[in-house]
């Protein structure tokens, strides 16, 4: 069975991970007939956010804590993943992946990747194995990669970043899955978009359809 | 469009709503074509539980700011909840079911219902609406209502419970729905069983769609 690592941010869609991407990202998984497997670094969240008001709260959770809570307590420090036993890797959205995984959110044109989301991209990469992200979490491909062709939906300031960093910018809409083929990277806007939750559920599907094309090869 | 309102207990399967149940009952109701409004008390949790590692942590959180992560913002606290403006209320399962919304997995046979909880069900049983419940919250059902048929999986705890407090247990798999047609309860295993998460997607749709058949008479 193809085996995928799921990159968790946290949970909540304003200081973590987008949680109903990452549940429709596992669920779209399972259905496909492959399997998953969680991580998130064990780290500090940049901050807490009340999802009520949006205001900060003066209190303080771990990213591998809280991404715990998506995936039922069955995650992984991030600083264990190993490219060679998994067969994709995908990072559902949320703020927390602008934030935590890399800083863009709060940095932007100077942002820098975790280096354990790094070590993990790149490692997968090298291997010749798909890479899929989700909503705002293109951007830390940006940062990574030049020349790649990437969506954030149609949203201008992530995608004159990526611009900006040398990669190509492609406007998308509900579902649709961006592809570059060459260097098997695949995203898809999700709630970048004003969306209702089965048009997250198609992109999560697509997205993670197409990744199992390019690793069925 | 037929309008459900979803009551959360939380963020999380150990202290709050169970994710994948929450996220997949919002996904069933917009796939059917219905809209949801969420709901959570506004009340402290009972406790906080580090999912990583299953123990208690020392701090405190409320339960509708936590469910609002599941809600992306869109809560609305229970004291604003009115029957006449919904068609179907349904409650998520997870811990929180049981330690937030009653105490049932604190004090078993002598528990008791959050009144906001109870004011909720008993408007919308009077009503002659349909009422929903996954995985443990059908407990909540048990203490309020008698003669009522329920399921929980097939739990022998919350399944003797049941019965004491004068209902009929009925043992599911997968996906079954337990209809009590003439009270409009509708109560469904989820994660009360071994599940994988499309397991859970097939459970949520299935108890969503007998509701509309109720609510459609």
């Amino acid at each position: 069975m193809k085996k995928f690592a799921v990159v968790l941010s946290g949970c909540g869609v304003y200081d973590g991970a987008e949680i109903h991407e990452a549940v429709l990202t596992l669920l779209a998984i399972d259905k496909a007939g492959a399997v998953y497997q969680c991580f998130a670094p064990d780290i500090p969240q940049h901050h807490v956010v009340n999802h009520v008001t949006g205001k900060e709260m003066s209190e303080t959770r771990n990213v591998m804590v809280e991404s715990a809570r998506i995936a039922r307590g069955n995650i992984k420090p991030l600083s264990q993943f190993r490219a060679v036993e998994y067969d994709a890797i995908i990072f559902p959205g949320g703020f927390g992946a602008a934030k935590n995984l890399c800083d863009w959110a709060i940095k932007g044109d100077n942002c820098t990747v975790n280096p354990e989301v790094e070590h993990a991209i790149k490692s997968m990469f090298e291997a010749g194995k798909p890479i899929g992200a989700m909503c705002i979490s293109p951007v830390i491909f940006a940062k990574l990669f030049r020349g790649t062709n990437l969506t954030t939906g149609n949203d201008p300031a992530s995608g004159k970043f990526i611009e900006k960093a040398g990669n190509k910018y492609t406007q998308t809409g509900h579902g649709e899955v961006v592809i570059d083929p060459v260097r098997k990277i695949f995203t898809t806007p999700c709630y970048m978009l004003d969306a209702t939750i089965s048009q997250i559920a198609e992109g999560t599907e697509n997205v993670v359809r197409e990744i199992l094309t390019f690793v069925n090869h």
